[in-house]
């Protein structure tokens, strides 16, 4: 069965609804979901507020409503902002007329100050209302929850009738205050709550993990995948549209991240391993000499063969490195051999917004590849300059 | 025994002659050294050409020389980069009247570009006659390896009658090409190769392997000890000795890193563990949020805490930061509580040249540090406009 890319917002997704609001550099949004959840969190070890309450409110596979605010990540609060968390589940709860459990409950903005709950309570009263299943609903979630995001981040596909509807936030951290990627997934599918999360997982790894910005992880990380369960669809089938939504919203948050001018996609092949592939292609995103490099148009493939050197992936001289740009590409070095083209390479990064570096390592048949961004001026303008 | 830090170049060490001589982009230094030797060398799984053939080298544990070229790494030059390298080893053999397998050679400049061994053989035989014990050689040499550093970077210190003095170059990678990180210590004291090579594994773990300017590791990186034997000295001062001086010449280079305007100290006590300790503060220089912050003026201690979160180290919200710039400080959390002392920070940043950030986990009595550089326009600068 076919996947196509479909202009849908998560309240297409049958049993969804929604609202959101922004009011500055605060934003609520909220959704009514009954189903079954999955969830992926920060591996950071200081761990936010809501993401501790969610952790713990997700467990019995089902959930009924997320609420979610910007401007403020409730992280680094203590006692009080768990207290806060869980306050906002319960208003959500009570609401919908279910318990505080079963409601998921996600922030991001500043680090180390408490929550303005009069703020959230209030305006949560407001736009309560508002939940419907329509378009502009969702899109006003998806502004709802942003940051210093240059964009709101939507992506939907289609596998017959059965649809996999995100929305996302992220730009990397600009400031822990302004650091979290939030990312929702909803879909009709019918599926239970350990399938959701064994297929999320597969998705998360091979998409927002490889993805790479700054290379901070922040405490308030989290990706949720809900299904309403009104469609049957092979499971194969679904896992390939899972990937593909969390992959494209995993690019558009390196497109928008701090100050990026263009997207760096770096496909590895013949690695002596999956995990080696994956190692090579992230060690060459996160690297900020590569980073720089492609910021200036600057060919410089001794970047690129020393990060996938330092990877620890099993690799040698005896590589090949192709360079490809909007429409064309080069190849940089041939199974070791420099092929001095760096000035065609040069051109191509010139006319190109999207850089993919293809690595053959030459030491088996597993692949891998990450995403990230180049490194501007402007990205330590924003970080240098952000006042707390 | 005290260990007090002298005025004196790597010609001082009895039994230590050498010279050097800079030509453009490219350089020529040349040491002999008759003695006991230990060896540190880059991880990354591409190692150039003079690492491989170095390690051989100083298998025997004695060496007489060391050839040094900058301005091109022979790295990534297959079967002619070894047999250049070896020939680099013998011309100086030559001249001593000793074996090649008694000398060390190491490169540091472009890579992927076989080496100019016409220049490098005439400039041997110009410069050779100039070996000599004088504080101008071990000057002249120091300015030889350098390639886009800022200053010459030199360290000596005494205990009684015993000197240990270094030389060293690097300044982060402004490119492959640029890459490299080179250390050469000296000393008349009395050990074997295995001693050596214990206490500089440890002394190199401790300085060298704790700075990040940008956190890429050359393909040609690599630290030489060398006891020329002459003066008996107890090896725990011999040690502290040693990692006095790597420790200084480590943050040279943080100093001169690319563009760098603030060298950046970062404290960890009270960890579970020395590794939990020395992985936390590795993680606080390395996140390019904290050096774009510190660049800035801005003390975001958010970033400081999400950087430890997810360093791996065991920690929770209950630490203690503190901020220490030139003469003045000031508690930035204390215990897990935001202290709102911003704007006391802000100004204590904008008036220092150094920061030092004190971390205590609260997890036990472990302590570790790092050292690291601001990250600044200067930096993407020279990074992104430097062309292949």
């Amino acid at each position: 069965m076919e996947i196509e890319r479909v202009d849908a917002g998560i309240t297409d997704v049958d049993g969804v609804y929604c609202c959101g609001v922004k009011e500055g550099k605060y934003g609520l949004g909220i959704v009514k979901c009954k189903g079954k959840v999955a969830g992926v969190f920060t591996l950071n070890k200081i761990k936010a507020a809501p993401v501790i309450v969610t952790k713990e409110h997700i467990k019995g596979g089902e959930i009924e409503g997320i609420i979610v605010n910007s401007g403020n990540a409730n992280a680094f609060t203590g006692e009080q902002g768990i207290k806060n968390a869980k306050r906002m589940a319960e208003i959500l709860a009570e609401k919908l007329g279910t318990d505080p459990s079963k409601i998921a409950v996600a922030s991001t903005g500043v680090i180390g100050v408490q929550l303005d709950m009069e703020w959230i309570e209030k305006t949560f009263e407001a736009i309560f209302p508002k939940l419907d299943s329509s378009r502009e609903s969702s899109h006003n979630f998806a502004k709802a929850i942003i940051t210093t995001d240059a964009f709101t981040k939507e992506y939907a596909v289609k596998t017959g009738d059965v649809i996999i509807a995100g929305v996302a936030k992220g730009a990397g951290m600009i400031a822990p205050n302004m650091a979290t990627m939030l990312a929702f997934i909803f879909t009709d599918a019918d599926f239970d709550s350990n399938e959701l999360q064994e297929m999320l997982k597969i998705a998360v790894d091979r998409s927002f993990n490889v993805t790479v910005v700054d290379g901070d992880t922040s405490t308030n990380d989290m990706v949720l995948l809900v299904a309403t369960g009104k469609k049957k669809v092979d499971r194969g089938i679904f896992q390939k549209g899972l990937n593909e939504v969390c992959i494209n919203l995993a690019k558009m948050i390196a497109r928008d991240g701090e100050g990026a001018s263009k997207l760096i996609e770096v496909y590895v092949k013949g690695a002596k391993s999956e995990e080696d592939a994956f190692k090579a292609a992230k060690s060459v995103v996160s690297s900020i000499l590569v980073k720089t490099a492609v910021f200036g148009n600057d060919p410089n493939w001794g970047r690129v063969v020393a990060a996938i050197g330092y990877s620890g992936a099993e690799v040698d001289e005896d590589l090949t490195l192709i360079l490809e740009g909007d429409g064309e590409s080069v190849i940089l070095v041939d199974r070791g051999k420099n092929m001095d083209t760096r000035k065609k390479a040069k051109e191509i990064m010139r006319n190109s917004k999207e850089i993919k570096f293809i690595v053959d390592l030459h030491k088996g048949n597993a692949e891998g590849y990450a995403i990230g961004c180049d490194l501007t001026y402007d990205y330590v303008k924003l970080n240098a300059k952000y006042t707390t």
